[in-house]
């Protein structure tokens, strides 16, 4: 996949550097590269994303845009499990107890989900009731906790559009991730 | 071109700062990002360029390659004017005393493929004797003399395989390129 003495990147700048980017730097300039060898490759119609890694699903999203890439970007739903975890190959990493402890993480978005349909729309108050499901287990360790802008990824102080409840955390050693989309129905 | 937010750069790195590049900070990034963008649009078979900008002749070679772009390159070879002088747009912008001026430019060039020839083949005393030519006619400034790796642009301390001589003079206020290829004929 790459050839000797490559040194062409894509890069798709300030998007890269926040939810996962900002916690795993120099990760999306790598995916958004080999996504576009690929595209180069393949010359697919369609290209099927899952919208569990929301900063990818957005960054490539944005990549496509921006530099006219042929190709239809589609974002496919979490799928979870019955407990409400979201299906993951990491999930196998988990022990009984840890995919316990791991519910918190649809727990938190649920709470902020659940707040928001309340009528709260204070991002800072959104998160604070949904840091204090994940703060509940102490097993579990929390990387972020974000509402953003679903397509930017720029944290939203408000949520008085379509947001993107996002979060992170380690479970043990294991990094899980997940979001909602919060709607505004007026 | 350019959608509202874009934010996605395309980026040969190294190779963007040298020759021209480093003249010019940030131009061959942009270079890269809109033509990637116009082959995205057009998805053409074959993209001619001119060898005259090698710098960026190598640049969208390198990108083409390491981003697996489905389109051939084909390099131009220079078209010159009878007295020597590479043709370009900018040369409407020389008065007729100018137009002699920019002579040693190619002047510079052949003397090193002369210097070459009779078997010099060290760059510092190669690009010393180009140097004197340039510097024989006090009004071209010259912005760079160099002999580099045809394909990575790095300078080569010797001539022992293909290498390009390369250069950017200023004569008045129009900045100039040429070049030319060095073969060691064993």
């Amino acid at each position: 996949m790459y050839p000797a003495g490559a040194c062409t990147w894509v890069t798709v700048e300030g998007m890269s550097d926040r939810l996962c980017g900002r916690s795993r730097p120099g990760h999306f300039r790598g995916v958004t590269t080999v996504v576009a060898k690929l595209f180069h490759i393949v010359e697919p119609d369609l290209a099927f994303f899952g919208q569990k890694d929301a900063a990818q699903a957005a960054i490539i999203r944005r990549m496509v845009r921006d530099l006219n890439l042929p190709v239809e970007i589609v974002v496919c739903p979490i799928v979870r499990e019955p407990s409400g975890l979201a299906m993951s190959s990491r999930n196998a990493y988990l022990s009984a107890e840890q995919q316990q402890s791991a519910l918190v993480l649809y727990g938190s978005l649920k709470e902020i989900q659940r707040c928001c349909q309340s009528g709260e729309r204070n991002s800072d108050k959104l998160i604070a009731a949904g840091k204090q499901i994940v703060a509940a287990d102490p097993s579990v360790r929390l990387d972020y906790l974000e509402i953003v802008d679903p397509d930017t990824l720029e944290p939203l102080p408000a949520v008085n559009r379509a947001a993107l409840a996002a979060i992170a955390a380690f479970v043990g050693t294991t990094r899980l991730i997940d979001n909602v989309v919060l709607e505004v129905l007026e």
